[in-house]
């Protein structure tokens, strides 16, 4: 009657191997967030559906996973009713968290008065959608985000490329930071005067790489843009040359556009300051670079990989108005979201994850029965306290799965104590990688155990 | 219409002085985990309902989290069977996990081909349970599991011991670990010849501590043990003494009992092996210790602080067949876990969080304006290169509003660069602990800073 065992589609189980991959890009992340000031926050997994619904726009409400309330759930609901929606709402309160972002509003809100802002959090946690699972999209997966929340200040958004620098850097990722300011590409619909079209325009434009500059212009003349307009706009899907050839044509695009004229104010001063960094990564303006999410009001970040065939792997934005949803008016955000999963494959692919991080203790001691083990426990513990990870094998089996047991976790070192060593007080170190063996004195292995 | 924010009942937000308190317990936990060559592992929040169900007693059932089928989970349902614990089944697949031993047995056998036997692994993962939340219980709460599967040896214990030693020296935490064996417990059962009432013995030896002797009695009685027998058990419910003296009682006392009499083999050859090593804590044998769970078939563990009130902080055992329910027979595992909720309280009431936990950033860089920030931004760079956290406030806010918020977040210094600094590339540092200000250059501020 025995289950065959496996998981939801979509989750995963991680492997010691991949926990040490993903604890790598995990703690390379957290170190320059660390060094950077920013503090970490986690939120629980489970959200009241109120502080979710309504967030994510029709489809993200659909791929919320809900949480069936406990007890008897049906006790006060009219099934009659039929229709799955309507009875969603009375059989489940809770739901699990989407995505980091808006558990962070609600935390901010809720803790406003315990917070001293200018507000600098990161939160490395696992999220879930209910999403058609495929290659590189899961059911669970993780998300790093990290923001400054409560300052206007550009410093920050310089601040965010500075870290998207250093992690990249750490990680040995070449990269490209694209880099975009929702209030030009506002400016822009107003300077052809289609404000109300903003969105589209932009979804639009995100699209020019992907489906080419004549679907692009099909795309806005079936979404309502006058013929005029679309040609009018023409000079922006072209542009071209370095930073400042493209801000000097913009500008004058712009001329008569307030909001995009201080869309190019914050684009300079971003470039100015990031020019005085020494950055390893290639930053550049793009302005077809949109993102999908509405409610960016600045500055709009992505990161490619260079060396890779991967979509964005770490993007966000400033947002003015995050918190307003959860009655906290006025406080002004920006950050991005590293994501981990994508990094994981591109490390993988770029075979760039570290060899160190894959070995495990450092020595095992062979197991040869009873009395060799009583007179192994204490030096592997005293080893241990030299802060240098041991192993005693914890069975008297065949020394060829013993030593098998070490290969298969990349132990670098073996110590063989049988009757002979015993009696001498002396180890047999075995070196796994070169095969030689060496006898040695206790103080002798720390010590070449410590190297 | 905004919404007030709030969290489910029984869960927590972790501020980030939370979080650093918590992770000083994982990692202490996870280093000395390291250090005995315990691998990390982690499973998805979402197991299916088939694993989780029937595993933890019809109890267990009515409290696990279960999640709606994404969709019109209503279309295959029939509800006009109106009773909600038929359609649970049909409306919900997934649950949340409710502890990590369960996926860890279905991680084992799903995984077995690839796993190099023994396993030694740990897991640090939230758990949820729709328990009614009171103090110190959540719905969400965290557990650190390490167990060996694989090996019968009781080298494996021993292991455990020393590394629960570990964890609170490292800690700080003086704490008795209690001993116990199930086999012993059946041997007593036998010896009355009440096998068939094992559990009930078991339960009501648990209790002795909290109901006293008369009660425990009461409890044997009614669960239908002749009078007889209740009275044949009184010696073991009086043993006292040292280890010595109780194994010698014990051994007369399940002479006739073959398996009880293997536990007493067991537990004076672990005993022999803890005498050898350089243990910190007390450590007993206590035969009230029976622990509620029932898959238990050797030693079990407790661990309780000595100086706070407290319940158990760490507890386990070994368990011969937990795979089996997923099909992998005979393999036997030894394992414990550490409650870092309620270790988390004990380091609170003792006051035993190191100060140093709750630095912030080393240094902090006062904005006087736009000017001076990118004067300071290159400076500040300069500094996290050499690893020392930095921060530049990053509006030109006053001058109290930037102290209050280095005084809020601890850190230690203060880098204030105004136009005077700016003309002579000398810095004033001030120490926000001593008070005292200094002009330094830019070689004398890195070298302050790295002490």
């Amino acid at each position: 009657m025995a289950q065959k065992p496996n998981i939801p589609k979509g989750t995963r189980d991680f492997s010691p191997q991949e926990m040490r991959q993903r604890n790598y890009i995990f703690d390379t992340i957290r170190s320059v967030f660390s060094l950077h000031g920013f503090l970490p926050i986690e939120t629980p997994a489970m959200e009241n559906l109120s502080t979710l619904m309504g967030k994510y726009g029709e489809e993200g409400d659909k791929l919320l996973f809900k949480i069936l309330n406990s007890g008897d759930f049906l006790e006060q609901v009219d099934l009659q009713q039929g229709e799955y929606k309507k009875i969603t709402t009375q059989i489940s309160e809770k739901g699990l968290r989407y995505d980091l972002t808006v558990p962070f509003a609600r935390y901010v809100v809720q803790h406003q008065n315990e917070i001293c802002f200018p507000f600098k959090r990161y939160q490395i946690q696992a999220v879930w959608r209910a999403d058609r699972p495929q290659k590189g999209r899961y059911r669970e997966f993780f998300q790093c985000d990290v923001d400054v929340i409560g300052s206007n200040s550009l410093l920050n958004e310089v601040e965010l490329v500075s870290m998207i620098d250093e992690v990249f850097k750490a990680l040995d990722i070449r990269v490209q930071v694209k880099l975009n300011n929702r209030k030009i590409l506002y400016g822009i619909a107003q300077s052809i005067a289609c404000e109300k079209n903003m969105i589209d325009i932009t979804v639009a434009i995100d699209k020019l790489d992907k489906i080419g500059l004549d679907k692009v212009n099909e795309e806005l003349l079936s979404k309502g843009l006058p013929q005029k307009a679309v040609e009018a706009l023409q000079p922006i899907l072209l542009l071209e040359g370095s930073f400042e050839d493209k801000i000097a044509q913009l500008s004058i695009f712009l001329a008569s556009s307030p909001e995009g004229l201080k869309g190019i104010e914050e684009i300079k001063e971003m470039f100015a300051n990031l020019a005085i960094l020494p950055l390893s990564c290639a930053y550049e303006l793009d302005l077809t670079l949109a993102r999908g999410l509405n409610y960016y009001t600045g500055a709009i970040f992505e990161v490619k990989a260079l060396d890779a065939q991967m979509g964005s792997i770490c993007g966000g934005g400033r947002y003015d108005d995050l918190t307003g949803i959860f009655g906290l008016k006025g406080v002004s955000g920006v950050g991005v979201s590293f994501g981990a999963d994508r990094i994981f494959d591109v490390l993988n692919e770029l075979n760039k994850f570290p060899l160190d991080i894959f070995s495990g203790s450092q020595v095992l001691f062979v197991n040869f029965g009873k009395a060799e083990q009583s007179y192994c426990l204490p030096i592997v513990n005293a080893i241990r306290e030299k802060g240098i990870a041991a192993e005693l094998y914890p069975d008297a089996a065949k020394l060829q799965k013993q030593l098998s047991y070490a290969n298969a976790h990349k132990i670098p070192f073996v110590v063989l104590v049988g009757e002979e060593e015993l009696k001498t007080e002396k180890f047999m170190l075995k070196d796994m990688n070169q095969g030689e063996q060496t006898l040695v004195s206790a103080e002798e292995l720390i010590e070449k155990l410590q190297k």
